[in-house]
């Protein structure tokens, strides 16, 4: 029989990844409670909104308010993405717990997303670190287009070995590997995985699954095989992909507690709280989220 | 890294399985072509009709005509479900490749759906595979609520096993063990196989997942490293679970090719043609069919 992990930290991004790719946009006093419910489950991270211009994402223009407003429970990391040192300046004056940088593993999604090359983007994402480290801050690092680039196709794992290296070196505390156009299927995992745990210890990992294709469970599960315990998900699968829209986005944070439940891996968060907060942001959202699990629970209540 | 299978065989249970948990009863005259359209996409498996009584599934009432009025291309199976000995003579009179029979590993489905005892069923499977065998067909055999009951929650491996065991020792040719209200998951799947091998050859055995929660790819991940190299799947996830309207059916064979592929393990199956399939197919049923593959396809076309 495999050994598998007993525990599992799910880090949720619905409030950032999910919300920042729906077409509604959120009443600011409900993305509050929602969290709110969120930090309720069980959950011990939660990434709650994102400190980039307000131009590039309209959803997240209240990202201040929301950080401050929120009422912190003991044990539960409140993260905010950045993408440069006046996001991480607004990040900290909301004091936020930890801040997440970001970067591609391509060349191309790089500069269509950040509007620079991966060599420029090192030194900015250098001083964030740097400065986010002087105010005790934890940082995370989102590295995109781990396994697939929308322009690029198929991408290196030399490439993606040494972006995450120059991240790590920077002194970031945990990458989260992104397929941010969710292609990948578990035997490229496993081949990526291989690498990376050669030169990186797996407490160092996450991984960050899009279900565009119907692998991204598929793809935990291998990634579990491999040795990683830490997992983002969306509630309900919030979001969807700006390449694919219609298509889905991140896997959902209750369809992963359904599989790692039911294999006995424990998670710490509470499913039927979980239920109660997804069929809120649901109905805030005003359209039916599509992760199994709530279509199943629609299906019952019917 | 891990060892994984160079070809798997997908049988296609969509014209069966699909269509019989379908609201719409499509024209049989389009099933016909539909099922001309799976036979030459390199499918070398197909389930093309039902044998039961149209009182109880008056979707699949076509049978015999479906079944005599397709053209039949070399290299493919075309198999039918047969209920008992009734419905054996019509697929018999119908020249079908191959049947499948079907019970239950829980006692309380096997009485649901067949209004006998498992102990009762016996006898009944017993005579039609006789009989079928004499006809110089080979049979396949169901075995439903392998990974749970919609009435008794959990099922014994060892309930499974021993019907498993008097199923092959009639000389059923091949045993689908199904997870017919979709709650498996990997771990359960690497139990329940663990048992079943060391009983079995894995030759005898192929999977037959409902993606009811999302982890039916998943599952199929753990059988493969488990050995199991045949699937059964539905395409474009058509036909839902009775038991949960609204909710997946089969694992979708498109979604299912995607993964496979991905992982370099050949199927035989074109995938462009099973697209052009899937639509001919969504059309008639008059709803988008919910594979992810089929959903990212019409993302694309927007």
């Amino acid at each position: 029989m495999m050994k598998w992990p007993k525990h599992v930290t799910i880090k949720e991004v619905g409030p950032r990844d999910g919300l920042q790719n729906e077409a509604v946009t959120v009443a600011t006093e409900d993305k509050i409670a929602w969290i709110q419910q969120l930090a309720n489950t069980g959950l011990t991270y939660i990434e709650i909104t994102s400190f980039v211009s307000p131009k590039w994402i309209p959803q997240l223009s209240d990202s201040y308010e929301v950080a401050t407003n929120i009422e912190r429970i003991e044990g539960v990391t409140y993260a905010a993405l950045v993408p440069n040192q006046k996001g991480l300046e607004k990040a900290l004056a909301a004091n936020v717990d930890e801040v997440s940088v970001f970067m591609s593993a391509s060349e191309t999604h790089n500069r269509k997303n950040i509007n620079k090359s991966i060599a420029e983007t090192f030194p900015i994402l250098a001083d964030v670190v740097r400065e986010a480290k002087a105010a005790q801050k934890t940082v995370r690092g989102y590295v995109s287009t781990v396994f697939g680039c929308p322009y690029e196709g198929m991408v290196s794992i030399e490439q993606v070995s040494d972006v995450a290296e120059k991240l790590l070196d920077m002194g970031i505390d945990e990458l989260s590997l992104g397929d941010t156009i969710g292609v990948a299927n578990p035997r490229q995992v496993e081949q990526v995985l291989t690498v990376l745990l050669k030169r990186f210890p797996k407490e160092k990992l996450a991984m960050h699954f899009h279900d565009t294709r119907g692998t991204a469970l598929a793809n935990v599960l291998m990634s579990l095989q491999m040795g990683i315990t830490t997992f983002d998900s969306s509630l309900g699968g919030l979001g969807g992909c700006p390449y694919a829209p219609g298509a889905s986005g991140n896997v959902a944070t209750d369809d992963l507690l359904y599989m790692l439940h039911g294999m006995g891996i424990s998670t710490g968060v509470d499913l039927d709280r979980l239920t109660e907060a997804a069929l809120f942001i649901q109905e805030k959202i005003g359209r039916a989220l599509n992760s199994h699990h709530l279509q199943t629970i629609a299906s019952c209540r019917t």
